[in-house]
């Protein structure tokens, strides 16, 4: 099918209906883009370098579209809110496949879609490298956004569900040990490459959390709990102490651990990509978090407590050492 | 001073105060930013390629910084908007050097000031190619945005200043007859070397001509008249016919054009990135928008008429060719 051309990928993308919708006052094709809003929105921009935060030799067109938008998504969800609309900044380079980006376009609206959230603007530039630039707007939920600067002595520290799977599936690629996905069969490690190449944002347990009354500080985890929960400690003036008995992964994970010969900790702390939610609940509120909470959106787990100070320390084997910041920086 | 760092680059922006103000609930710091917002809002995202839009040999960092909010503001002045808050997405080559960057940075907050306009967030990240990326979000005037699709047959068409001096200025330097600006003493060129360097956005004149209820249609001159114009014909459904008698242009231009033996209608009709406003007046209204906006807006011109069909056709020593999408594309 050749390289991309411009024409065709904006032919694409108007003909995916990117544009039209609740909110929209005017879309594609302006020299802006106009939006509704009443109260407040949320705003987040990422670019997305190849050779830095992704590999196209092993990550599927299809599934990096996906990815593109869902870690852009996840900044919204970490705040509580619900992703609204999508602006897209692409540099490609002028030799880039026209099936490749086809792909990767198909991938992009069929999570925008998943998400009730839309494409409403962008521009496309020839480059050298391929960068990857969204830009999401979304609202927060009615009693407000939940901020990492919430967090105060007292609380107890949570996270959505399992650590490292992402770190996982991502070392299972580059050490070759899988080569490309899907592969033939179903591998017992599905759920670590799913986790790497298709992670989910969590954009309904987010504005559950946020939306319940009893969450202090929240924050995704995309440079591992390390330097995520890090960043909640510095913003709120508090020091976090976590258990490494209490962290929750996959079996998976420590199968891995074992064939690869890796330290599932590294993984665990600071591989970062998951995309779960590190958050705070409130002191005192912990009983009734549970019952409300708990009950409605399973898997999440209590891994420590909020104190006076600073840093992150991780309890393990009676040890407790200072692991803020040592997470993955891009 | 060495190459940049994460660290410092962040320490220079918070200190710059790329922060808080009006409108602003939540800055540079969490998740995602947060704004205030009610009625609709203006959004553009826009990606600077070195090599494709700018060139640093010649383009000192400071005025690339200027430059790099002005076309995105731009943007927002094209719908007769007021531009609120900026972000900022970096790729940045590893061995850029601090002072480079420190410099640009100079440039950016210098003309946010200028304009009232505040960086609420971004990214950078460490890639082979210098990618500046910019959202902007703007407020449209209380009367509303003026689009590019509200031109009808019987309007005038106007431009709010000289076309081609811009494409004049990057003559110069492409050239090498003007090596790097400022040169030691004035140059007769300024003129034309600042408005490739250093365009002016034309944020206040378009709110006027968006509040004064006679304007159409409207959107910035960033790929040359042939090709922007042609945006207004192909979105409202219309053709426009313009004399070239009465296109605008700097004496400076007629002084290149012969000094370098190049022919001024390319540089007037296609060159680009002038930043001035091509709109349309609303038929039977000329008189009182001359009599009420062109007295308190200088430079204002009329250029020609729009018609029923499609098109942009250029009359010119008795002949009348399309030229439509002449323009430069990047």
């Amino acid at each position: 099918m050749g390289a991309w051309t411009e024409r065709r990928l904006i032919e694409k993308i108007r003909k995916a209906g990117g544009g039209n919708g609740f909110g929209i006052v005017k879309s594609i094709g302006d020299d802006c883009c106009e939006v509704t809003a009443s109260g407040s929105l949320l705003l987040s921009t990422d670019s997305l370098v190849e050779g830095v935060h992704f590999d196209s030799d092993f990550h599927p067109p299809h599934l990096l579209g996906r990815k593109s938008i869902a870690v852009n998504i996840s900044d919204i969800a970490a705040m509580g809110g619900t992703p609204r609309f999508i602006l897209l900044s692409l540099c490609l380079p002028a030799e880039l496949e026209w099936d490749w980006i086809s792909a990767w376009l198909d991938g992009v609206f069929e999570i925008l879609d998943e998400y009730n959230c839309v494409l409403i603007g962008g521009d496309t530039v020839k480059a050298a490298e391929l960068v990857i630039g969204v830009t999401v707007i979304g609202e927060p939920v009615a009693g407000g956004a939940v901020y990492r600067s919430g967090a105060a002595a007292g609380d107890t520290v949570w996270v959505t569900g399992p650590l490292g799977s992402a770190g996982g599936g991502l070392k299972l690629l580059t050490s070759g040990t899988v080569k490309s996905y899907p592969v033939g069969a179903p591998s017992r490690y599905d759920p670590l490459l799913r986790a790497h190449l298709d992670p989910v944002p969590l954009v309904s347990t987010g504005k559950k959390l946020a939306g319940c009354g009893f969450v202090t500080a929240m924050q995704d985890i995309s440079d591992g709990i390390a330097t995520d929960l890090a960043h909640i400690c510095k913003a709120s003036g508090v020091a976090a102490y976590i258990d490494r008995d209490l962290l929750p992964f996959l079996p998976e994970l420590s199968d891995l651990a074992l064939d690869l010969q890796l330290d599932p900790d590294a993984l665990i702390l600071s591989a970062g990509e998951d995309y779960q939610l590190v958050f705070t609940v409130k002191k005192g509120c912990e009983d009734e978090f549970v019952r409300q909470v708990c009950a409605e959106v399973p898997g999440l787990v209590r891994i420590g407590l909020v104190k006076t100070g600073e840093g992150v320390f991780l309890n393990n084997d009676g040890q407790c050492i200072d692991i803020r910041f040592q997470g993955y920086e891009h």
